[in-house]
């Protein structure tokens, strides 16, 4: 941390500072410059408490980190990337690995049919919901667990792990039952209950990005399910808010390099929310892997006409056969597989 | 809902549309333009599942919502202003109140001494976090139950309600037991589990709007708690993600006189997050009252420098009594008191 | 400025840090921390590029600001607040101006009558476009010199003084012949070509902040103004891009009191861009004189359903009669006077 | 366009509405459901103050657009892709035309030895600017005329065509002297006199979308410089403003399948200023060229180190080879060259 002193600041505010910090068990470095004081904080100010209660002392102009505030989750605490086992594949590794399926687990029929069918097309791991957050409580709120005895039954045919949601803390062991990966989606980022259950649980997890979050957040909210001793963690980047209207969000693709470069977990990339309609979903997803992400997660139904969640944005199967095709073709531009 | 078509549908595919939308129960009403058609759907179409699914049908450019998502928070529905009882007010009556206190529970005599003082002030409710969501694992998280029976005594010696943040739907029963409010925060405006087991517990709820969410969302929250029969609801505004970097969030100040359009239920302002600095609360408290808010929660602390969590923006005794005068004119400049 | 070193930083490549600051004429302080060095760069780094350049050196982490960029903007060089004489009164002193009239000159019995009417409501200068910036290249572009020539006729009648926009260097000359204020519109507040035009001019300049800039780009663009010797600046908040969609823009109100705090210039706000409905126009109008704003720019119109721009937000004359009776009493609230 | 009335309209209020529609020589067409009428307005109502004046009459709700305001830059009317001619290439056909060089003209040598370079690694185009819209007064503003003389001097030795910024209308005639492409920067997106002159010019023009600018406002724009007679323009995604602060700007790759969708005019990124540091730049090249762009704009210096402005974010030769070489496996995988 560094502390900005005011051009007018006293000596009498600078010492004030120096033994705040000295009480915390820092030291303090002075630095006078023509202008104005800095003080440097030499020590571990992880805690933000310690930066934001500095910056209301007399004479500090503000505050400013110099430390991520994140470690477990850093490349510089863990230089090699972490592989996360999925299925007969490892997220973080060469080959860029597909998770589909369809936004809702909406009854047996429709969920074996399209388990087949991306298993054919080459997906890794199968995703369908069966605890839904729906901005609205008349919108169908998926069917629970009969819905994770759905997906079990999918597994066993197909082979292929399942990625659902979970949203309460309580619900992890249920759904850590049923499931290989446990999804917390984009509402629930920041859910502190819910992502210390999935630490707790040594369950593989899939960390989706708040829209309305940054990337540090994402990195810390991360950093909660690693303080468990849990590394089996995935994060996603699904599209964040903006101004723009002609989609549902912004998908931040700037993130998948930059969040390769911070940390050592892999990233995963969501075409379907990121941009909210069907026609859109294979240009990101090719996008996602130029950019260098280690997997899609893909929504995907055989009738998205009669979708009960998600309709506008999921691939019918024909066009998830031709994402997958275009995808393994920018994989092998950028020398991996798909 | 309205269909718009492509300026290139064919018959067939509008008749397919129409066959759909009385599938669904509901009734066509087709308008030929000179460029396209437009079907507009009547009856209550406010499963957004439909409109998503009718969107991906062959023919149809986009579809677009008429009639707002919410009901029962809609002024609409509910043309009365709603009051909220709050110890001896009612929020949404005449008189501003004011919720005052430190961001987190730290202590028996910091939380009576600042209990006191917001009391002698004007105060009509006591906040304090004895569980505090926060964005590092390595923060201080809130002292728990004690926090919540140090609450309990401050109520005890002051006569003042108290409001809380609870974090997950377990903790509604105890959080309960202790607290008046059940204060929803802002990362949890749409963790559904929270929202209903709040509906149930059919106690007084105070939902904070999310800082990435919409003023339409915010409502959609609010419904989840209103469709359990519950109307104790008061909605916060407390700033919105934005690309300025001065201050912590962007306080949303058109959301107070739009909100208060759209829904009966009652507004508070939080200044201390909207902005993020104590110096610049004041101003921003007086805006919300000025723009017609119900209410105000701000955080006071009597030694800032040694807040765990939130110094930066707490105010000291001394300023809180000056903004309650500031506040106080202003509430009468728009015929309230306060 | 700062330069934070990466954890492995080599001595050789703080030494080549070190040289080039000093190569630009300043001085390197140099701190050893724990886990990284810190270098303190002693003297005027206004110039970006040397902090551009300065962040791809090898070993650097990245580069921090520690002044503020602008430097006649500030308050810190110039402590007191900056008046700017309009008509009878000074924008900055105790008496809030409002700055009223249509969006644009549609004609001269309507602009004579609204004049009047803004007049005798207590608006001290007269709004009203002749050059229209519009999205759309089919829209009303605006009556153009004629469109001048009838503000000039509202003048010699009223006694108002003229606000009107101006999009192009060429055109100030022009403008300014028959404007007391040149108006910089939102799209052009980078416009620099335009920004030393006005400067030159030595004319008053109303500096709108642009709908996607921060706080700092608006004093910076102040700065191109007032680098030319010309201090007649007034700054004006009137919204900016979020991802919320039931209000036209956001307003910024956070920016009254952080300007106020940073800049000694006077502080207008537009409550009319900012909200873009008439309903709210008031409500904000309001809360922005109670944050401190020094004056006001309404569009009135007395026939906003023939508008033929922004119809929407502008106020009827008896609302604006109510609007200015409601300032009226915040401005009296907060010692001011309207 | 909808006019979407009010539950509680009245017969009367409907009436006066279908009045003004046909005042304006549109056709209104009743729809009237449970709960509401809904007016349907046929014929051309591009002109924004139509809808803007309707919505304040009462009894309406809101009004809804539905024809995009935009019309010579639209698919739908202009159904095959515009390629425009680039030195021996043509931007928008199969090959991914890639333009860069340095961010500023410092000097001739600089100038002429990037652009030799670039042109062996197999760029088309080079850019470099003369006249820069820098934030601050204080940093280099370019070289002018002389940085002019220099580019055409670079265009004699190499072949290479020069883009070009140019900053204000007046300037277009000395600019198209010696450039083939003029570039309208993101800050002067709506800078209208500044894109009518263009238009006028009929030189060819690369348009970048404003930092704060939604997709259709930058479609917008081209309609202006498209409304003079002038085809030859090709948009940049240059990334947008968020919340986000790890990048300088969040890349909208959305943008670019979405505005291949909307409009037949080649599309053209620009990762340098979409990312804003050099590490990420070739990850968001391929990303952008994954995604369908037609082609890449992008900083290039010998010696970043030294750069008079965005230093930070140009790739060095040995990079820029890297990125060719990188970009040329993207394009093959979607069946294209580069």
């Amino acid at each position: 941390m560094i502390v900005i002193m005011k051009p007018d600041a006293t000596t009498r505010q600078i010492s004030a500072i120096i033994a705040r910090i000295e009480d915390m068990g820092l030291k303090a470095h002075i630095s006078e410059g023509a202008e104005r004081t800095i003080i440097g904080v030499v020590g571990d100010d992880r805690a933000a408490a310690d930066r934001d209660s500095l910056s209301v002392m007399e004479g500090v102009e503000r505050t400013m980190a110099v430390s991520a505030p994140y470690k477990l989750a850093s490349r510089q605490f863990h230089p090699e990337d972490t592989h996360v086992t999925l299925g007969n594949g490892k997220m973080g590794d060469n080959k860029v690995l597909v998770i589909a399926g369809p936004c809702s687990v909406e009854g047996r029929d429709q969920l074996l049919e399209v388990a087949q069918m991306v298993k054919e097309a080459g997906a890794t791991a199968l995703r369908g919901g069966a605890f839904k957050p729906r901005t609205s409580p008349y919108s169908f709120q998926g069917m629970g667990e009969k819905g994770l005895e759905i997906l079990a039954e999918a597994r066993e045919k197909t082979g292929l792990p399942i990625v659902t949601e979970v949203m309460e803390p309580d619900a992890v062991p249920l759904v850590a039952k049923y499931a290989d990966v446990l999804q917390i989606g984009a509402r629930n980022m920041q859910n502190y209950a819910l992502l210390n259950a999935a630490g707790e649980s040594q369950h593989t997890v899939l960390l989706k990005r708040g829209m309305g979050s940054t990337m540090e957040e994402l990195l810390m909210a991360a950093e909660y399910i690693l303080s468990h001793g849990n590394n089996r963690v995935m994060l996603c980047e699904r599209g964040i808010r903006t101004f723009e209207t002609y989609t549902r969000n912004t998908f931040d693709v700037n993130a998948i390099p930059v969040l390769k470069a911070k940390t050592h977990l892999p990233i995963v990339a969501d075409p379907s929310h990121a941009v909210g309609r069907w026609e859109y979903v294979t240009a990101i997803a090719k996008a996602a892997v130029a950019a260098g992400a280690d997997g899609l997660i893909v929504e995907v139904h055989c009738d998205p006409e009669h979708a009960l969640s998600d309709g506008a944005q999921s691939l019918r199967p024909d066009k998830f056969v031709k994402m997958m095709n275009d995808v393994r073709r920018i994989a092998e531009a950028v020398d991996r597989t798909a």
